[in-house]
Parts: C-alpha cells; sequence; structure tokens
C-alpha cells in the first residue's frame, strides 16, 4: 500500500511531534492531539501508508470546518451491561482511544465486555487500535459502518458499506495477530487512484458500472459500486457490521448516504462497535495461550516456507522504519508542506 | 443445495415424527430426539437439504459408536460474565439448542451475552438456531470451528477449518435475516459429490492439491485442501472464528486434526461460540428496528427487481415444503429406508 515509489524518509517521533502540532493549531489540547498524531504515524510506521499521515490533511479540513469536534468530549455509558459511547464527534483517533481504554478497564473484571460507538470522527485503520488492546493482553474485535458503496452485479447503485473489521490477539513470543479488512474486493481508493493515473482498465472483479454490469472502465467504477468479496457472503458479513457496529445504537443513515469521492472517505459521524475479551478471565492465560499456538502452528508449518500470519509482515515493517524513518512520497510531501504553512506550522523536519 | 431432482414428497411432520422414533432407538429420550429430529427437519423444510434429515444415519451411527452420548446432560457456567456451556458431548442440536435457551433467559436482563459450547456434537446449518433466537426478538451471532480443511495455494496441506459463522436478525413485518457460510468457496462435500458422480473436473477456485497448486481434479482435491473465500481474508476471519469458538476455552485440537472424507462431517467434539444481543435493551426495540429497516430498504431499492435479503428464500421455500411436503431424493430415500430398518422403526410414511 505504499503510495509511490519518490520518497523522502523521515523519523517518526518528528512526524509526530510536527502532526501534533498541527493539530493543536486547529483547536485540539495537547494530549488528543499528541494521541492522535501517535496513531497516524503508527499507522504509517506499520507501512498501511494510505490510512496513516495521509489523512491528516483531511482530518484538519473536518476540523477546520467544525464537522469534527476539536474540544470533544467522548462519554461512556453503561446500560444493561453493554458499553456506550458518544463520541461527541470528536477525531476517531481519541473516541476509539477513549473506548478502548474504557472498555479495557471494564475486562479487568469481566471476561468479555462489548461497546457501541456513535458519533465520531473517522477511524482510519482499525487494526491500529485493536493491536494496542492485544499489546496489552486482551483480544479484541472492532467494526465499524460505512456509507454504501457496495453492490453485486446488477444492481443500480451502492447497496450497503463495505464495512471494515479487525481484530487482534496476543501471541506468545511474537508480536500480535492483527487483521485488517474491508468487505470490498479493494478500497475506493484504488479505483480514484486508477483514475487519477490515468490507467485505463481496472479488473472486473473489483466493480460494477451505474448500469449494474461489472466494468473495467475507473471513470465508470466510481459512479457505481465497488463489489464485495466472495459475492453474497460478502455482502452478508456487511449487513453482519452494519447490525453490529450500526443498528446497535439506532443508527439511521441521513446526509451521509453519499459516497466517499477520494481516497480519505467520510471524517464525522462514523460508527463502530467494539469487542474486548480478557483471555484470562475467560479461560485462563495458560489455556487460551495454548490454544491459540496449537492452531498457529498447524497453520504456519502447512503454510509452507515463508508463511507469514497476518500482522506479521507490518511488525517487521515497523521495527525497519523505525530504524530507517518513514518513506514520505513526494505528493504527500507537497501537500504536507501546503498543510504546514497554512496552518503556521512549517514541515522543517529533516529527511532521514 | 437440492440433492438430486429424482424425488418423493414427505409431511414434515411424519418426517419428525419417524426421526424422533429413530433416535429414541438409540437410548435419546423422547425430549431431546424430538428437539433433534425438529431442528433437523426444520433445515430440510428451509431446503437446506445437505444439512438436514440427510444427516439423520451419521448421527444415528455416532449414537451407536457412543461417539456422541445419547443420554448427554448439558452444563451451563458463568464465570466473569461470559457463559460456559459444556455440552457434554451430546447431539449438536439438544447442545445449541439449551445453550440458545440458556443465554435468550440471560438476554433478558443483559443486552448482550455471550456464551463459549464446548464439547458438542455436529451442529448441523447454523442457521437454524440463530433463526430460531430471532424468532423471538434477539440479534444472534453464532460461529463453529472446524477441523482444518481450508489453506491458500502454496500450502502443504489444510492449515484452518472453514469455520462456519451465522447471523439472524428479526424484521419487522418479514421473516427474520438469516444468514450463514463457511469460509471456504464451497463445502468440502461437493468435491467428493463431484467425485461420487464421476465428475472430472471442478472449478480451480474451489481447492489445492496435495501439492499445493489450484487443481481441478476433484481426486486431488480431497487430497489437498478447500480454498478460502477472497484469498487471504476468507482465512483471516477464520482464524477470527477459530479465536472466538476454540481458544476461547481453550480447545486443543487432538484426534480431530483430520479432515472430514464425506458430506456427514465429524459429529462430535465440536466448539461453537454464541452472541445473543436483545435490541430492546441494547438501544430499544423502536430504535434497532428503524435503523434495520432503513438500511434494509436502501438495500432492497438499489439491489434492483426481484432483490432478496438472506434468509428470505428460505423462509419462502419453508411455506411451499410444509404444503407440498418435503422432496427427499431416491439415494436419501433408500438410505433412510435401511436406517429404518436397522434400528426397527421402518420407513413407512406415506408419500404427500
Amino acid at each position: 500500500m505504499n503510495l509511490s515509489p519518490v520518497s523522502e524518509r523521515f523519523a517518526a517521533k518528528a512526524l509526530q511531534r510536527w502532526a501534533t502540532a498541527v493539530l493543536m493549531r486547529q483547536g485540539v489540547a495537547e494530549a488528543p492531539a499528541t494521541l492522535t498524531a501517535k496513531v497516524l504515524v503508527r499507522t504509517s510506521l506499520r507501512g498501511i501508508d494510505t490510512h496513516g499521515l495521509a489523512r491528516l490533511p483531511a482530518y484538519v479540513d473536518k476540523l477546520a470546518t467544525r464537522e469534527v469536534n476539536a474540544q470533544a468530549r467522548p462519554r461512556m455509558e453503561r446500560r444493561h451491561g453493554l458499553l456506550h459511547c458518544d463520541g461527541d464527534n470528536g477525531l476517531g483517533q481519541v473516541v476509539a482511544s477513549f473506548a478502548l481504554d474504557e472498555a479495557m478497564l471494564a475486562a479487568r473484571t469481566s471476561a468479555l465486555v462489548a461497546c457501541s460507538i456513535r458519533s465520531t470522527g473517522h477511524l482510519a485503520a482499525l487494526g491500529g487500535f485493536v493491536l494496542s488492546a492485544a499489546e496489552r493482553g486482551f483480544f479484541a474485535i472492532l467494526c465499524q459502518r460505512t456509507p454504501p458503496v457496495m453492490a453485486l452485479p446488477g444492481a443500480r447503485g451502492p447497496v450497503i458499506g463495505n464495512n471494515p473489521l479487525a481484530f487482534a490477539v496476543p501471541l506468545v513470543g511474537r508480536p500480535p495477530l492483527v487483521f485488517d479488512m474491508a468487505h470490498s474486493v479493494v478500497a475506493r481508493g484504488h479505483v480514484a487512484q486508477a483514475l487519477r493515473e490515468g490507467k485505463d482498465a481496472i479488473p472486473r472483479d473489483w466493480a460494477i458500472g451505474p448500469d449494474g454490469t461489472p466494468t473495467t472502465d475507473p471513470a465508470l467504477a466510481l459512479q457505481g459500486a465497488m463489489q464485495p468479496i466472495a459475492g453474497h457472503k460478502g455482502l452478508g458479513l456487511a449487513m453482519l457490521v452494519e447490525c453490529l457496529a450500526g443498528s446497535l445504537h439506532g443508527f439511521v443513515p441521513g446526509e451521509d448516504a453519499a459516497a466517499p469521492t477520494d481516497l480519505r472517505g467520510p471524517a464525522a459521524n462514523v460508527s463502530a462497535f467494539l469487542l474486548v475479551i480478557n483471555p484470562a478471565l475467560a479461560v485462563g492465560q495458560g489455556a487460551f495461550d495454548a490454544s491459540v499456538s496449537a492452531w498457529m502452528q498447524t497453520y504456519l508449518e502447512a503454510s509452507g516456507l515463508g508463511a507469514r500470519y497476518p500482522g506479521q509482515r507490518q511488525a517487521e515493517c515497523e521495527q525497519q522504519r523505525l530504524r530507517q524513518g518513514i518513506p514520505v512520497p513526494a505528493g504527500l510531501l507537497a501537500e504536507l508542506r501546503a498543510l504546514g504553512r497554512s496552518v503556521g506550522r512549517p514541515f522543517d523536519l529533516e529527511a532521514a
């Protein structure tokens, strides 16, 4: 998911300090600004370049227009055993981290804690949140509803969101398993990118055009809908996420029904569902670890030489980029420099 | 999923009475025998012929060899808020129904109830259990681990189960949404069936051979592994189910590691995970219903004429088969007659 091969590298710490300063210029207090910058930079460190620092300019836009609330105070309520987090339309990184912290706190005495999250800004990469839970010993699942972007061939337009889902599990002696996917064959951003780059054709299984037939034309694809993974199976799984992440707090779509038109996606009014499981209370740490180790060993041995589990490559990328810096491609670099100038926090970092 | 076009039809009630009598001949008491027969017959009523009455002969075998415990007494324990059901190796229909009843009872006062299920017999179609929860007003999710049967190209053998997952949601004024899938492109039974029917080739995306390459040869496919839906995405989702349905109660595979070799699958030592959500307590019945209705309307309108939601076709099939009888194909009919003779409960039903 590298944006471009032409790039300069910058130290993660320096990028994080700068991004924090930029967010603070939009009225975000130091702690939530630092947290947001940390999450975005760590996403970039792990090689998920489309969902890391590249999102900062859009976040600043949404803060400037007040679509995202810089001074948000997320609230948590517990009703009949279910946690309800109202994000107060704050930055998604702030809201999701708050929800995760509260759920992990509750999971010190409960084996399983569920939390419905509403009115939050864009969450970017879901995997980062569940990863941080797994690093604290929890098995966590996070899923999110999105505006409709997907449909099967034959449809007249998008029927449901690509509703991403992530989970992470602690592994003994290895970095956590982290899995993060959307239910579309590829993200809509890939089609937009193909169009920007002047590509003639995209694979036929990516999208349908406005007439409902699969198309290789990226322009028609953007007017149509993305195809779900595995046909009806992907659509059904997206419905499950819709029920968990949307209907469980009564979400009824309004203005958000339009599909996002660029890589950045919608920045506010996001809904999500979080499950945090404490293996030590659920079954005992040793029993849980032994079970996960057993099936993971089967998986790695049978998968052959060079087999990796989900999250392993990202963990390796993070170690490498901590040493060598995060590559920032020329296009994004120009965007960040312009952003820095416009908010009075020049991007004057030295390349690593 | 009709097994064959050549079939005779029998009334559901009559099939259920006979199946109950057959199970009672294996030492199953009347109540659990009736329950099991009801679940199997309803699965057949809904058109899922591969997972309905067709499973009865295998269940009788497993009861006869005591692999499945005819006198099982499933037990439920609550630890740190999580329900744990020990199925005592009973019939899966009995154990899952027991777990579901207990979870629904708990969900009268809790918005969300989770239950880990172990030591149960074969569950057959997961959709039937969540359907019955949705018919009582609950949003339910049920997933199950299976022995390893899936792998991506390049693997030396199966790396993980196809780990089916089902959910159901009540809809206002319509039969419930019921979604039920495994994470393989198709069930292994389809390959076995192709081989039995002497077919030369299966689609290339169904399976890999023992050398790890995709194969169209059903015999090689049975020696290899089934391919997951959507490549790494299907594999990752199967891992999520493995953690929920297996690791959450410390399941470590032993003798079950071999893949099932026929349509019937393993009959005992199954593990599962159940989530029962009470919409009225989670968010309020009206708010939940309004949300589900809103996205379902988007789905149906944009999907075009003749659009169906998951479970709709099965509900229609059930109504039709209640009127016209359940078609039993010649092969299965011969098997049921032989079974009836062998247990002293002749299959002397009159065709409908």
